[in-house]
């Protein structure tokens, strides 16, 4: 059976969820991967009021769409940010951010997430997606110096906010898949395998692996597919691109995507440097069953030229492997 | 007129002959090259059975396909190979294997061979593909030290062998043509020519240009092409590709196909890393006009699957060159 | 709306323009850029005959074409160039060539190109593309010494020729777009901008931007867009590939083209290393909203087969930027 | 004349002021550049204590050594940085750091600074090398999405906080060199031309120029030197190189200098990746006739050993460009 | 302390150990390694003849001389080896080859490495260097099919002939250093690994780092320090080039070294694409305190200009690590 | 015995001859090779003056230097050279110029370049180096379309120019060795075979190789010597660079040397991109027993600091290669 496509709502979250359904089955998506912003999926009233749950499949059902995983990307980032400014309060609801006190978002934020973890059981999927925030993101150049021990209270920060939101998940039998990406507790090789540890490896806690975050850090994603294998709860088909010239650098300069002097951008799936067929045969080798979910991100195209494009290159990657090794066949003399 | 694309069939030998011709059809191909195993060619039976050469080419015509070539890989590979050992009794029929005894294994090996050159021109195809083995594949590491006199003789055993075979490839007006490949006589760019000159460039010999060996080995498929243009006799679209990550090895590790730590290994055409547009053209410019035959190896996935995508890559490269240079057009004023 | 794409009519001369113009529509193409040179777009005619220019329209009508631009690349060559010998003959018609005498030529040619300029305008179109000649192309390569007021004295020439054929372009709204090309005098980055400033930037003077004359020079054809952007009047869509294999030069060795010792060729577009894609979103950038013109050469491939999967190809890169950053759907929260 | 080599002490501050010369003058420097922190360069007593300036010189000229350049980068980091934390008070003297509150800090930093310039006018050099510091550099992920005015906010912050300062480097003719370096308001080749801006290119302002911060972030040095050569007031010969290995990361992962799992690293000058001989050459092309400073940073090697070895590579590459094109002399026949 | 740099006497067995040990330290070699071919030192003497080992001794301290390892390449070859032919015959002394029965050979070789483990503790080394042979090497090519139980044989054949050898190493107290390379058990990354497992990794087994080998494979031979740190017993500098130049290939063509039509070959330390520099820096990190052991071949160069020179390259890359970090002197204020 | 390494005079004609030949001593080379400009080796004064060829003799041997070589570029290059004008005016004693008439210059340069055959024999050296002009340089760039038979003819006109020349060498046993460079018949790889074959491979034509302008052609330098090895009389240790940024093209921009926006540049000896090591290797390979003449250009460098280490590099690579492969020394066992 073949590996289920799925579009992520998140960039499409100026359109009702309705109207994202219709582009996404008119597109040929297999499903979606819901968004807890705009209108798409509203945890409080997944929780509290009778029949939401319910209406949600039914735009789905009316539009034959599946559903594995809904995502909490910017409500997770508040979890450990630190600091929290106006970058965050544009990305929070009102009752989340509150008066603004850091540390009482953070606390509201952690709390949101557990309500998550719930609507999520209770709408039935198994995975929510998102970010974590990070206490020592920014320290991240090392300069001024930064003692180890600050790093260590960092890893430690996330686990004491973390586990207790955990366990939330344990309760429900849910999973948090955490997006490794810049600004998150973990965002490339080793700090992945660093976060893992910091809470035991506890099974409730993996990985949404999106390669494009790191193909552009130079971290090659079929490597991690196979060290983080059984960490691999869901993945994101996002595309970046490294363009070097010389005057673009690897930071980005402060200037903002879409702009061609950077170093580095986001494009469509199948427009950049992503190894996306050895990502999907590495993804068979090592058992991932899950959806191919593609988040499109590109400010040089038009989203409803894209998303279908993206389609097309997920299902000629997305293969089924040989049964036997080739050369079987040479030794079927009788 | 365009050139015919063939499925080589020996990589399907765990299916009937009729199968695998039906599937051939339905994929779109032009024809087949037969593998000389498992029930798609018996060269006994071509020889001594009344009506099995018409009933090979009944199952041709029933499906619409064509053939120019048929495949001794496995019986030649065991004319030249020392040590002979359980690999080959795996892959040889038991009437060559018999006691085991490696020179009678040898002989018998070398004596069908013959069989299949008339059995060839039985069937009215020009060409027999296949291995020929190699005395002195074993010590290609060159270590312990190997005196230049041990390497001569190696030539020599081939020449020995051979030029037996390839008189009575002459008295039938069918030509053999060597797959370089490791494991071979001829492995790689200079040991080709090198083998040419054992048996003096007698026409009778020739190669199944496959630039899948040629690729992982860093060989350019594109010179080969030009040195031995004469000597092209068939050719296979097969694909390679290198995933050399600082941990995989050119060598293979003792790794089987399809393990991702493995430095190299074999995918579906358009999936890797040969030249193949570069490849036909060059083909092209030296004239030959045989088949192109898809070879197709992926254990990453169905066989399928890749068989109609390869034979898409082949159309779409399959030129037919420009009658007259492009700039003459400048020149046309009267 | 998306770009027209249309087919340069230049390599097609040996066909009528209407047989030509039937093939670029049956091919799928929007427009034509025709060359003056076979029947496509004879200037006197233009000029003198009545009825000639709309003879033109009335063929573009027929077949649904049509056309921002002629091209005069025969003719321009002939203003500056030194010497003037055999090759020119054969690209120009004889009233221009007349005795051969190099002066009276380059006066004559810069006469038809006034001519052409005001043709153009009564024709209907904006844009003249073409080549220039140079003066000081046959120092190249800098030996024996040259002077440094040699190589001002040729961008002078340039000056002094092309100014009184500029005036004409002024009088009558037409812009000149010089195809940035070896044996011009303009035919990398830093000449194209050296070129500007021997005429004071004058605006009747830009480029018609062709990257396959970059790319083998190995000029990055993204930063000429963006440097010279608001220069760019035209441009071609025609690809090259390098292929230096340690015996190909890239000077091309005086071997024709489709030879495949060369070390650089043009092939069919998608076919080669071109940015194409790169290309395009730039040009989206720059606000370049004139059509993509594909001018097909390949010695390797047939034009019927090349010339509609070049457009193809450009349907496929030709973006509809999105209208807004990709992110502002986070900040979509009320 | 030939380029002077000094030696930054602010790597050797564990040791004296005496015992580094002593050092630096047996390896061979010409001069030192030296640290305002340690012992070797005390602002407070350079203004207040009577023959404290005399004192430096009477130990630089004991030790037949020149001086053209004091630093400032630790209190000079704290001048713009927010959030100002532990990680600052570890690097200021406790008289700035008060009592930690981030606006006075910044304040007394600042005012730290003009007494600076002051001192290095009393002491009798030209120059300031020196970090800013950076109220946006925290936000360099641009993630959680950033508003563009909060980074025009950042630039202005620059501005104001340091126009101030710089009317006091214009006062007693001194300039300040940033030394553009991650964590800093400038930090890349975009950065640094934005700051310039930022304060209208006012002279007081320029560079210390350090590739090795460009190079690990894959900025071209070279093309660094030929756009802002008007502002390359002082300049570091220090080394960084390159470790992608497929799990390194480019943001270093959060581990320490020296730790192998790093993607990049600083390493003795010779031993990475920096190429200092285009370096060197631009630096004559554009007519940078200041010193070249070594500032040695390598956590796999002894300092003895590498400072030396630093100075040697140098030397050779302090090139005295011919004073007539080389093909010149083929013109001198008579 | 510095690290200790030897020369491996094995390519200059045609002199005798005294003449040997004299260029040696007139090179200014710190000690040496010693073969145990030619006279250099002979195993049955060591053990039988009273003063042998002293007199090795005597030669040593009258050139001033050390010694950490000897070798027995040759005859470890032997012990696994399959098959057993001319090649060994003429690297063995007649006592071990005998009547030249393959598992003759093979028992007697095994007994002469056990002999070794004695001799080198009677002489007072800790480490024996070789090579083990192997019984699969031959299949390395993969075809014909090789069935996975044939492989895992090879490596019980591995252990169950090297076990017994090992308790007798285990009971003297000294270590075997298998040289990773092409014809042995081990000759890349993961077949060291599969090897050290089938001894369930005990500690009288490790390896004599070469990384020449590992880099004409394309293996990282950095990687390979850090992933077998503990099993480094002892390591070589020998270089190796690669030269592909679309001819030559990486198998080696059965061209003898020195022929420049071969895609890869031994030169002499420096003079390759080994990167000593990052090899010597990992040693360090992983604690490796042994020697440097030069083992010089290359046919392009004679041996006494290049024995010098590659010391001299030790001793340039020999660092001796920072005893801090290179930013605690940012610290150092009181 | 070592190559003798010897210095190109031709950079230092602003020198006398003495002046030159005391700087080269000092430098440390063996030997000069004599430019035929300035008043280094005057062929008149050689023919016609007594004592004048053992005058420069005397001056050689005062100064303990040798000769192999004397060269005539400048003469050379306006035997073939169509146009002839201004820049050869420039290059050329005024009894060769003359009224400027073209092909008066052109039959004047090869009278004189037969007279330096004979001044060259009359002074007792066997090679003469210089170039030879082109007819057809002009048209390297293939536009406007150039005609087979044009090319044809520029080979032509140059076997027809050169053989009676060629003659004159073999009278008196002298050989003639062109510098394969643009600008002249053979610049690149396959125009040195084309211009040999036009002159039947007269044994009295080959080449001075020199790297330096193959290299920067991307012509793979070592190749070009296994290639024509019975044709390298001479040698030129000359060094380019490649500095292709995106924007430097590799035709040079009519830049003149020394301008760091070129797409390449001369460089001293061992400072840019030319194999010289291999270079030396395959040199001894083929048995090329001449000088290693240091021809020295660089327009950032002073030449006194370059000479010096050019040489140094030379005496470095010129390797004595082994007389024994080096796995023999495994074979001596008794």
């Amino acid at each position: 059976m073949p590996r289920p496509i799925t579009l992520f709502t998140g960039q499409w979250a100026d359109l009702t969820f309705d109207t994202v359904c219709e582009k996404a089955k008119a597109f040929g998506y297999d499903g979606v991967e819901i968004a807890c912003w705009g209108d798409h999926f509203e945890v409080d009233k997944a929780l509290e009021q009778d029949g939401y749950v319910q209406s949600r499949w039914d735009i789905l059902n009316k539009h034959g769409l599946k559903c594995w995983a809904i995502s909490t990307h910017l409500v997770g980032q508040c979890v450990c940010d630190d600091p929290i400014d106006e970058r965050h309060k544009s990305i929070l609801p009102s009752h989340i951010w509150g008066d603004g006190d850091p540390e009482g978002v953070r606390q509201r934020a952690a709390e949101e997430v557990k309500k998550t973890a719930r609507a999520a059981a209770k709408f039935g999927v198994k995975v929510v997606n998102g970010f974590t925030g990070s206490k020592i993101w920014k320290v991240v150049a090392m300069f001024p110096p930064v003692a180890p021990s600050m790093i260590e209270d960092g890893y430690k920060d996330f686990a004491d906010r973390w586990n207790p939101i955990l366990d939330v998940f344990d309760e429900v039998g849910v999973k948090y898949a955490l997006e490794v990406h810049p600004s998150e507790i973990a965002y490339d090789f080793w700090t992945a395998g660093r976060v893992l540890e910091a809470i035991d490896r506890r099974p409730a806690f993996g990985f949404n692996f999106d390669p494009s975050h790191l193909y552009w850090q130079m971290v090659d994603p079929v490597g991690f597919v196979y060290e983080y294998a059984d960490r691999i709860y869901h993945m994101h088909v996002k595309e970046s691109i490294r363009t070097l010239d010389g005057r673009g650098g690897i930071l980005g300069s402060h200037l903002f995507f879409g702009d061609h002097r950077r170093g580095w951008d986001f494009v469509s799936p199948g427009r950049g440097g992503v190894p996306f067929e050895r990502i999907f045969r590495a993804l068979n080798d090592v058992g991932y069953t899950g959806p191919a979910s593609v988040e499109w991100e590109d400010n040089g195209m038009n989203r409803d030229q894209g998303a279908p494009e993206a389609l097309a290159m997920c299902r000629r990657l997305d293969l089924t492997p040989s049964g036997v090794a080739f050369d079987a066949a040479f030794a079927s003399n009788k």
